[in-house]
């Protein structure tokens, strides 16, 4: 596949996005160089074939900036005198912040157009980046009134070059969107987490799937998420606000169980919440896909899983979504199968005919 | 295997649990009788094999309540009258109050015993009983002081012949642990996809795993819920409280981000979330245990995830948790497997060898 991608691409800053941009553009046969603050990344980002150095009288004709949020505009706004003739870009998670220091610091913006693939490890660093890190992830091109479409262009076939499927909206607009879909999860699956920090061990024994699916973004590297969640303070607040005030309805209806109407508002909350998740995109980007679900126990030794999906796959039937969810304290795994409905039935025969245990 | 529990076991309820519990017991040979408060779901459970119908003149050794918790109370009361010579169990996902309800009613409980198996599904009914459905689970047996031994034994027997591992705790202990973890954590999941409930469309096609992962349980039945949340009002306030002059403290911090110390209060927060994440038991109730992850492109065609998963058996190699992550609008299906980091080189190694393609 040649790229859409043409001439020297520089990535400025080594860490998980800016070598997973590298490793997939050189994939493609691309010309990348790649610098970092830090000489010791730079040169393990090299050795791990992100990129080459930069040489003098290299001619950029994209730049890529990959550096915390904190410092993206700087960077940018260096980026923009030191490479003259380059379109720039960036990929922090945050875009209203990053423009307005660049306009308020009176950068000359026009061969700029940021970026944001939604993508990302709970670890991070030179060593984590993978050349399919953007595969099938949605990439948002910030696009203002008078952004230069062939910029804006430039950074889209990058995206698309990625393998990503670019979205084009505003920076505000994008702010917007990951406050509800990205940065409030985060906040409330730490602060949930943060509930447990103090708990007994013999609380916590009794932990299942649902704690554990709730807190695991928790687990993310707080510096960083410090610099987002500030950044995009603007439009987080409505969101924690409007969180906050039907914790605060749950929480007054919980004080007063047995008055007229109290459990009236709570369970309007519960229906709330079944009515949100019904309306996230399903896989292959329909909505109100709902499926099947088939539990399997199988014995937790290597090959167990393997078997029993060579078995799905031998009868013809295609799985959806697979959680393999060990239950704790036990020496058995539960592999939970999300499947179309109209397989479901021909799922459990076949499953029960060869001998697999069906759980719940 | 010869089961633990001797003599007729009646159950009460032929919803998810008593169905369950029911095709349990009688995979091991045990004489099991089941009712309902519905004729139709009664016949439905003895159809589907959970239990013979309830005749008279049998000798009942033990009963189990699996009705819902507002109900629970009064059939428990019910069953020690109407079985002098059983002991009497329930199932309810509150423990305290069942307790206080037949405290107040001068029933004499010297024959119950509580119970609360931490096993469930999203999905409810008689059809969806699952004999394994308490395989691997802690199943919390309510003693108190005087509970009576034999009693306490004869439920502890049952939890072990369904395959559980019974924890013995008090009622109000079980009621403040399940508050924290289980109980606190849907509430919040909950609230959480409420906000979602009234996005735009193009806001939530930028919905990744996190957001995924967070709201799952908020597809749980909200009229259960509104009974156990309502029931464990006491031991849930508290928590619910914390976690709101918590939330509130990084509202505040947010409506001041340039004021000095407003960071540092949003960086506790979210340390304090790495802290409780990492304070869970891990697989096989160790704690701490720390996985790397990998994670694999695949087509999402029948097959793929058998053929990948057979080349890992075949290289020795053990998953210790596997999630299949569907990339929004893509066709193919990102794999994360978790392993310990001592394997973590081999199993890279072996997928590159084998031609798999490594994604972020």
């Amino acid at each position: 596949m040649s790229p859409r991608t043409t001439g020297q691409i520089h990535i400025i800053g080594a860490g998980l996005l800016g070598t997973s941009v590298g490793l997939a553009l050189r994939q493609l046969g691309v010309d990348v160089s790649i610098s970092d603050a830090s000489p010791a990344n730079e040169s393990l980002a090299i050795d791990f074939a992100a990129g080459r150095k930069l040489s003098e009288g290299d001619e950029v004709s994209l730049v890529v900036v990959c550096v915390p949020p904190d410092v993206t505009a700087k960077t940018v706004a260096q980026a923009l005198v030191g490479f003259p003739n380059a379109v720039v870009t960036d990929v922090a998670s945050v875009k209203l912040a990053v423009l307005e220091e660049l306009v308020s610091g009176r950068t000359e913006i026009s061969r700029y157009v940021g970026s944001h693939p939604m993508a990302g490890r709970e670890k991070g660093g030179t060593l984590s980046g993978r050349a399919d890190l953007f595969v099938g992830r949605p990439w948002v091109i910030a696009v203002e009134e008078g952004t230069d479409s062939v910029a804006a262009l430039t950074v889209e076939q990058l995206a698309l070059d990625l393998g990503s499927t670019p979205i084009r909206m505003t920076a505000a607009e994008h702010d917007h969107a990951v406050a509800l879909i990205s940065h409030t999860p985060q906040l409330i699956s730490s602060l949930l987490a943060a509930q447990l920090s103090s708990a007994d061990d013999k609380d916590l024994a009794l932990s299942g799937q649902g704690l554990r699916d709730t807190t695991r973004i928790a687990a993310s590297d707080p510096r960083l998420w410090l610099q987002i969640l500030s950044a995009n303070s603007g439009q987080l607040l409505p969101v924690l606000k409007s969180f906050s005030t039907d914790l605060a309805s749950v929480i007054d209806s919980l004080e007063h169980v047995g008055s007229a109407g109290s459990l009236a508002n709570l369970g309007k909350v519960l229906e709330a919440g079944n009515l949100g998740i019904s309306r996230l995109p399903g896989k292959h980007g329909s909505t109100n896909t709902s499926y099947a679900q088939v539990v399997v126990m199988i014995d937790d030794k290597p090959g167990e899983l393997a078997r029993l999906l060579t078995e799905i796959g031998a009868a013809g039937l295609n799985v959806e979504d697979l959680n393999l969810d060990h239950a704790s304290g036990a020496q058995v795994g539960l592999v939970e199968l999300a499947v179309l409905p109209q397989i479901e039935e021909k799922l459990t025969q076949t499953l029960r005919a060869n001998g697999w245990r069906l759980a719940g």
